[in-house]
């Protein structure tokens, strides 16, 4: 595998040229479901035909305007409830910490949003099956920073924030989060509890992915992996910031004391989604992924196929490739003789997690893992 | 109705007195789990004969040994985010603010604990159906005593503790919890957000209800009703108190992370229990409660009974006696042709919760809210 050039000092990313995908530097080669912000998701028969999410294939989601960043003058800070305040530059981090690199599967609270519209319309940018891709992430591990700036007593929570500017209505504020502390005690020597990533695929951050540095959490939702981070702070209590204290919430009727009483959305939950159906002779084979819920040790134990709405279901085969907070991709070779047939597939993980068969409408329209329906008319076959 | 005795301050009560269950002075009609702590429920056939639970069939949850009280002497001090410093007497709470009654359900989290052993053993008290009782509370209102203290901005939460103390291992703390400020937006002129209460049933609180003072919170499960109130803490996190901080939470692993991830419980969820079954003639009259999930507007739309383990099922009767917050009677009159038959109930809300089938094990035992699955042979018909 090729070396990661560490260094990122000499990129310098304007705001103007990252707003319209035309020139992105990327070369995205995803579906937009919005253009400012920028929000896309690749097409699904690409996204399944590698393990590793090719960058050019990995979903894209913000909530503002990319920030404008100079790379050699960006800096993070760590603040809070620690007994060393810290500045580092993007270049003293990589220099000072240990090089850390994991692969993981980066999934959105949103994922299959549209779904949920067939039964009351939902607010939101109209996810199908997209946002979600496994990446090899490199930088290094937040245990070791805040080990640097020294955690005192009674701090339970690391919050994030972002140096984009989010306005809504008459407020700008930036995207931020938090993530339990204790959450770095799940780490070993392959899997950071958070990495704070450079890196994507051995290459540095593009910009709609938070170039110069992003934090990643293992097995949370990707709202928790706060991108262009340039504040941490470590404190008694989860963080203020909107996109965790007010949304990114399991909630149904959205009253004041409901949300408060709800706790963020932090694991993501079993889930899985054909992807691809080609003609293979009289067969038609089947692709698609399947993520088992954000923990550690937790595993795909298996996929179903069933081709009578769920009255019998046959077993998929699965991809070779795993991991602990990865997919699996999976495929499947079946008789279609109807083309009005629907294909429904539903994952459980070794945790005894499996898909229900619907679920619960809610009004942000998250965490969408009923079984997979496909009309197989949505393909070519 | 008479009026309430509101002077509590000649009343005496000390520790000593309150150990034997054999001189409680409340002259309790409980079955006790335990004795130290005191942990006693009703006969479930006496449960059902009144809408309002008499005290002596009101059941008992405490965590720790009754505290010594003189009542005049009791303290309840109002600190943290608030603009003045409080400290009341009883006599002084009663007499500056204005008193406030209200009629609702209190239920332990635990309730039906005892059916979870059938799949595997949980910790706890074995509770059965009994942990529930409706009565009338009398005081003043939480959101009228913070008006005079004055919240600070960026307050989101409000502690509770005890005058226990609870011995754990070599620790010795109160029992404590919180609310969300927020709990108080839902209140209205009939009913407050939570209600410190120094009466019930228009009595004084015995000892094992908390007297002199508790808290009570409409809608949410009986932990977070603190008995015994001295301490109230305005906060911008949520109490850090063992009772909500680690436990009386839905958690399954039980890794630190996820007691981190994981929201305390607050509300309670709908459930229903047959509690007695008498011969009438050819048939069988069957008796039980219902209570709607703890939000507020949410009342039964339906109890329904299946003497055929859920193929059909058949309507009961409700009582005529409702309100927010409160559980509601209801009787069925059945043929039973085989006495080896279960019972079968379950409850629908207006809210569109319903008891399923089953429910997921968790360690603790908590919020056990399954069909009612009753052989009949526990009554003597």
């Amino acid at each position: 595998m090729a070396a990661i050039p560490w260094s990122v000092a000499s990129r310098t990313v304007s705001a103007m040229m990252q707003e319209d995908p035309a020139i992105d530097p990327g070369k995205m080669d995803l579906i937009y479901r919005s253009k400012a912000p920028r929000n896309g998701e690749p097409k699904l028969k690409k996204l399944v035909e590698n393990w590793i999410t090719p960058t050019p294939q990995f979903y894209i989601r913000s909530h503002g305007t990319n920030p404008a960043v100079v790379a050699d003058e960006f800096k993070v800070s760590v603040e809070g409830m620690v007994e060393n305040l810290l500045v580092f530059s993007i270049q003293e981090l990589i220099e000072k910490f240990p090089k850390s690199s994991c692969t993981c599967t980066v999934s959105c609270a949103g994922i299959r949003r549209y779904e949920f519209n067939k039964v009351k319309e939902v607010k939101g940018v109209a996810w199908q099956e997209g946002p979600i891709g496994n990446a090899k992430w490199s930088g290094v591990r937040l245990s070791d920073v805040l080990k640097a700036a020294g955690i005192k007593a009674d701090a339970k929570h690391v919050w994030f924030e972002g140096a984009d500017e989010i306005v809504d209505g008459k407020a700008t504020f930036p995207f931020g989060g938090s993530v339990p502390l204790s959450k770095l005690l799940e780490e070993d020597s392959s899997m950071p509890g958070v990495l704070l990533a450079t890196h994507m695929n051995n290459e540095p951050l593009l910009p709609d992915h938070g170039f110069p540095i992003r934090t990643i959490v293992p097995g949370y939702i990707g709202a928790r992996s706060v991108k262009w981070l340039r504040k941490i702070v470590v404190s008694d209590k989860p963080s203020p910031n909107h996109f965790i204290a007010d949304v990114y919430k399991m909630v149904y009727s959205g009253t004041p004391v409901e949300i408060d009483e709800t706790a963020p959305i932090y694991r993501y939950p079993v889930n899985a989604a054909l992807c691809s159906a080609e003609r293979q002779d009289d067969k038609v084979l089947l692709k698609g992924y399947a993520l088992p819920t954000g923990h550690k040790g937790c595993s795909i134990s298996r996929v179903e196929i069933s081709m009578d709405n769920g009255k019998s279901w046959t077993a998929a085969t699965l991809g070779n490739e795993a991991g602990d907070f990865c997919w699996q991709l999976w495929t499947a070779t079946v008789t279609i003789a109807n083309t009005e047939t629907d294909v429904c597939v539903r994952a459980t993980d070794s945790f005894g997690n499996s898909m229900p068969e619907t679920v619960p409408w809610n009004p942000k329209g998250y965490l969408y893992n009923a079984w997979h329906r496909v009309p197989v008319s949505r393909f070519e076959i």
